[in-house]
């Protein structure tokens, strides 16, 4: 029998920031106890995957290995750790674990697809564990930008691997747990063969900020408002909500929260007892009625979501509530890059109403959820593993958190996803490469990547599209003359006649020209009238149309 | 008659970054003579622009008064200000004015597109000037980044505008003219009537850095790298590419240019005689054969575009030339809002060949081409105008700049595009709204943006395409079954069932259903067709798609 191992395997979130996904093995090779650590979503952009709703790892490998697998364990509630679960739940039928905050909002996710609420198992955090076959699993409160979030301590026969969860050093987080220094260093105690740590903030120099600096530069901003002053931020960043809506209340104004997923997750907060003294709110129907100067609104869609509130109050009206001139509107948050053009939409679409925006250019008015260099570095010191694995970042946040943990002279593990790693090898061994990707979510159903989707709709949305239809009689004659309808073309080009008709006179030549053989052949006609089309419309258009030919044949 | 009076008209460039189209205009209302001011474009994305090509401004204004256009003036060469020449020479058919390297790249352009290059004509540096009926027109040297950047001195019988030009003021420029104060200082004897004014950086707090500061630490960097070195900045930034390459000959490294577009412009820079020392460079073939601590690559696509060299370069060889673990890519350049995602895939691919990619986060390799908002406090200071008129810039960064002008005591005007704004007037007057918007060039052809093209190929993109067939008889009777091929879907939903044969169903039912009324009558038969169509492929998928609904009726 093979030597037992411990090994890790990220499926998704080592590549890329988004759909987390990381697996954990210990056993002999090949029938490794499996657990999974997070199971998150990505989100669509028109670049790369219009009309796509939500994209998840490809978990192939660990579907097919079902039977091993023991166990899923949440680190936080944010969708890119818990969004996919309930979409994923039935082809895995294992527990799933996550702390009360977390369970909370993995519970109304499972229950809005139908799936089992009671899957989702809430668990205590360390020095509690739970047990998953040959796993021992902790939660440790860890701070972030999210209530309860926590790292894990995985005991295993083999060893300690520590993963740090997404995470800051935040000894003021205003809602939810400190960074604990002295829990955290005494993680080490057994020794740690792994620490499996956030690489996000890795490019980013200079000790993390506390959240509960924010409290005074916001709490002057809304003071020096003069109209009403409207605010946005993560929805699941229940402390920024609560900070800003505190502001608001020492200024004088009545707070009035919009936005479904906002209000779900202060919901969540007070429900689980995680937040315990938020601010009495107002409904946008009370609001209507509260003098400008002594309202303040805190809005969803801090990235410039064309359906959030901050973009429908950019459009006009939105749930009664309309801004105008010297009204204030802050952006309590980054923007997380390719989002771009939509913020600076809704920024310009203010501009023209005459609101005054605020950003946090200054930096006065947000903090990361994720530790910086120097904190990286701290957490690297005080778990003391063996080797810092990194994860949780792009491929260039990953190379450059190897490098920092081997400048530290530890050893460092350069594992994106699909990259199996024998951790209990010293110095760790990359043991396999498994085939990673993604998989959409379509409207209601799941396609794969490379399934050619979404890239026919990505050719259609840069060629355009023309149907053609083609009639044959029973002695493969055509019938009648041949019939074009265009999409997203142009109506003329070059000629200036109408580009449906030059295209059904090139058909028109091209049927006169051959003979049944190639009429009677549905392949080599449908690629013949193909080629002719595209070949007329490059002339007319400069551009090649995607081409979808229906042959008919009167052979009823 | 009516008072003559001075007017100003964007139809570009003011309320966006791009696609720059200003309008003057001196005589009675409505019989104004008028001059343009750059005719640039703007370029295309994903999001709201698929498969254009490029974006100019809508100037049917102009084009239906173009009996009174007297010229077009161009302020200097980026695309933003030149790229529309070419395309609309043929509908202005004035003279197009600029200073010698910006005349060259127009020519250029010209000639591509089979238009006279001998309409584009040279003009001297102020206090040259340019008749053009009432206006007299001087090109003022003033620094940007790219060579003989110039402002306008536009002289009336109603006074003198001044129109700044993109600008930095910048007195170490390593190519082109150094920003003269006392030059400047001048234009304001006779007094300004208002001063058009560049609002691109309005939101940078700090004063502008020079351009030959940069070479010190680019040198410092090379001289460090021990694999090759490649390093990306904006093609048309000649200064910049003289600065990398010198610091590279300096640290003893063979530099060799790839990418047409930057060839081009150190081709025109060497035939204006803008540049006249630049150091000698090796063909891509020759470089082959440099060891890469001796080689030097300065190559286009600092934005990320997917044809240009650096993302060649990511993706592997290109020109023969790999990169490999070792190698260092400077991005000396800013990354435009928007362009982050390509930028950033570079940067990752990069970072998996183990290239250690380097941008300008520390601020060191990288200054703008604009002035910052202490820049332009001191512009408005030394041209003394009696009203500032904010251009060049999104809505926020006119708005921002109007009260920048307003709390140096000045008039400050906003007026986005399409605001005709009478000058002459005190205070400046808005006297018209004109309709404006964008023109799109899709392949080779022209488009409204509001001809529905485009947003037909997004709606494709986003949800799919299905054509449908219908056969009729002479009776309006179903001629065999109905027959669908979708674009871009998956090929089965809920059902399970191939969704072609889930909506051929439908649809046979539905033909089935109805008598010869509605299927005698195309327009009821295709819109019943495709509700059908799109309600079954809501249930199956989720999702409703766009239709092509073809009919053929047997009636030859």
């Amino acid at each position: 029998m093979s030597k037992e191992r411990l090994i890790y395997l990220p499926l998704g979130g080592a590549g890329e920031i988004g759909m987390n996904a990381y697996v954990y093995g210990v056993g002999a090779p090949g029938r490794e106890r499996l657990i999974l650590v997070d199971l998150g979503v990505t989100f669509p952009d028109m670049d790369s995957t219009p009309g796509v709703d939500l994209i998840f790892p490809d978990i192939s490998w660990l579907i097919e290995r079902r039977e091993r697998l023991e166990a899923v364990f949440i680190t936080h509630a944010h969708e890119d750790h818990v969004g996919a679960v309930a979409h994923f739940y039935h082809r895995l039928g294992v527990p799933v674990f996550a702390r009360s905050f977390t369970a909370n909002i993995a519970r109304a996710k499972m229950a809005e697809r139908g799936q089992p609420e009671e899957a989702v198992r809430t668990a205590d955090a360390w020095p509690e564990t739970v047990s998953a076959g040959p796993f021992t699993v902790g939660f440790v409160p860890i701070s972030h930008s999210i209530p309860e979030s926590s790292g894990l301590v995985i005991d295993t026969p083999l060893g300690r691997v520590v993963h740090s969860g997404d995470f800051k050093m935040d000894t003021g987080p205003v809602v939810g747990e400190a960074f604990d220094e002295g829990l955290w260093a005494s993680l080490a105690a057994p020794g740690v063969v792994a620490l499996v740590c956030d690489s996000t903030n890795v490019f980013s120099p200079h000790a993390g900020r506390s959240e509960s600096g924010l409290a005074a530069p916001i709490e002057a901003l809304i003071a020096g408002a003069e109209g009403m002053f409207v605010a946005t931020t993560f929805a699941s960043n229940i402390a920024r909500v609560k900070t800003l809506a505190e502001a608001a209340v020492r200024s004088g104004r009545s707070v009035c929260l919009i936005g479904r997923a906002m209000r779900r997750m202060i919901e969540a907060g007070l429900e689980t007892g995680v937040l315990s003294d938020f601010p009495r709110t107002i409904s946008p129907e009370e609001a209507r009625d509260v003098p400008r100067n002594r309202l303040m609104l805190i809005v969803t869609g801090s990235q410039g979501e064309r359906r959030a509130a901050s973009a429908q109050l950019a459009q006009g009206k939105y749930q009664g509530i309309a801004l105008k001139a010297g009204d204030t509107f802050l952006f309590s948050s980054k923007t997380i890059p390719g989002n771009e053009r939509g913020v600076i939409r809704i920024m310009n679409q203010f501009s023209e109403i005459g609101v005054d925006v605020v950003d946090d250019t200054d930096g006065l008015y947000h903090v990361s959820g994720h530790a910086n260099r120097p904190d990286l570095e701290r957490l690297h010191h005080l778990v003391a593993p063996r080797a810092v694995v990194a994860m949780h970042g792009e491929h260039r946040h990953l190379r450059e958190h190897v490098k920092l943990a081997q400048a530290g002279g530890r050893e460092g593990v350069l594992a994106p996803n699909g990259t199996m790693v024998d951790l209990s090898a010293s110095p760790a061994r990359v043991v396999d490469e498994v085939e990673t990707g993604r998989v959409y979510l379509d409207g209601t159903v799941q396609v794969g990547a490379r399934d050619g989707v979404v890239r026919d709709r990505i050719r259609m949305a840069l060629n355009g599209h023309v149907a053609v239809n083609v009639i044959l009689d029973e002695a493969d004659t055509p019938f009648g003359d041949p019939w074009c309808e265009t999409t997203g073309l142009p109506e003329a080009g070059r000629s200036g006649v109408p580009l449906v008709e030059v295209m059904e006179e090139v058909i028109g030549e091209f049927l006169a020209r051959f003979g049944s053989k190639v009429l009677a052949d549905d392949d080599k006609l449908d690629e013949g009238v193909r080629r002719v089309v595209r070949q007329s419309a490059k002339k007319e258009l400069g551009k090649r149309p995607e081409v979808t030919v229906i042959i008919s044949r009167l052979t009823a």
